[in-house]
């Protein structure tokens, strides 16, 4: 059994941007050449999150929407006491979908339905370099 | 360290059906001979999730009926422009409450509470055969 | 590769406590003598839930106003035909958030931000104690 670590740097544009991993995962457990596990998908940071999606440009919008009804734009949030950043909208989001995916794959394939792709959602106000975390454990 | 690969095949009767898996999941386990380790349960699509919840009658309403607060029936969906299947809401359902857990499990036996049932959720429009694959790791 | 099974006993003091478990898996990863790998955070129970937050109190007032939002307190929840116990609204937002966390570690270091803790919340509606299994794997 081994383990493997990879990192992926991405760029994201601004709050609500959504960026596809699939294919980066995929890259990394052929370079791991680890033939069935699971990888365990993590950022690091409390503003982004992970989660599966029909990756369509309606659905880009539709997410995020239904976010900002849980946590609107215009409420005041405690976090503001803290940093005057004017984020604690994204802190709340980003801890209520969760900063981590397990996906399985078997012979380096990852396990996903064909319309289901990984991605990170960046919710903080601004666009940020994000490090994401692979940790690759199989045979 | 092993890693084995099991599937379950399920039907949901129509959205919101919550199909209690997690006798299921004990009896792959056993078959597959690994005492001590984890059980990642991943459904792939991205219209149906994976949690956990006492499996009680009420329940089996009241999570449905938080998930319409957050994503209503009623709203215009962008997913429609794409493919006019009227599961947009089914969409952001699944992706904030995701596709994925995982549950350790020791002696063979998963480390749940007792009133803590490991569940699939149905959030399509309509009833669908499933594919719940279960990677189980561990010695 | 090893599998580790360890477990931290918490105390919460009602509805809506956070505690921070970061401090407590380091200390049981280090304690496993497993150098690279996962820790994978159960909360046994279905009124409690696992995520990461930035652990500061403005946010510790947010993220509950915020779960409030989608499962308010004076809902007719359908659970209490079953037990009348008052606590349906913990129940469905401790679903939605999910009884388990993954965290990859490299040199006995979880691979979190800075600014990123690893939190328990209590969402029963009294102080409870509570009983966190750590499933550690890795090499």
């Amino acid at each position: 059994m081994d383990v493997i670590t990879k990192f992926i740097k991405i760029q994201s544009k601004g709050e609500n941007d959504i960026i596809d991993l699939t294919n980066h995962i995929s890259g990394k457990i052929k370079e791991s050449h680890i033939s069935n596990g699971i990888v365990i998908v993590f950022v690091t940071g409390s503003t982004g999150a992970l989660t599966t999606i029909e990756y369509e440009p309606g659905l880009l919008k539709d997410f995020p929407d239904m976010l900002s009804r849980i946590a609107p734009n215009n409420l005041n949030y405690e976090h503001e006491q803290m940093w005057h950043d004017g984020n604690g909208r994204s802190h709340v989001k980003a801890s209520l979908i969760g900063p981590s995916i397990t996906i399985p794959f078997n012979d380096e394939n990852l396990l996903l339905g064909t319309w289901q792709q990984v991605i990170f959602i960046e919710l903080d106000t601004r666009g940020r370099e994000r490090n994401i975390v692979l940790q690759i454990m199989g045979n």
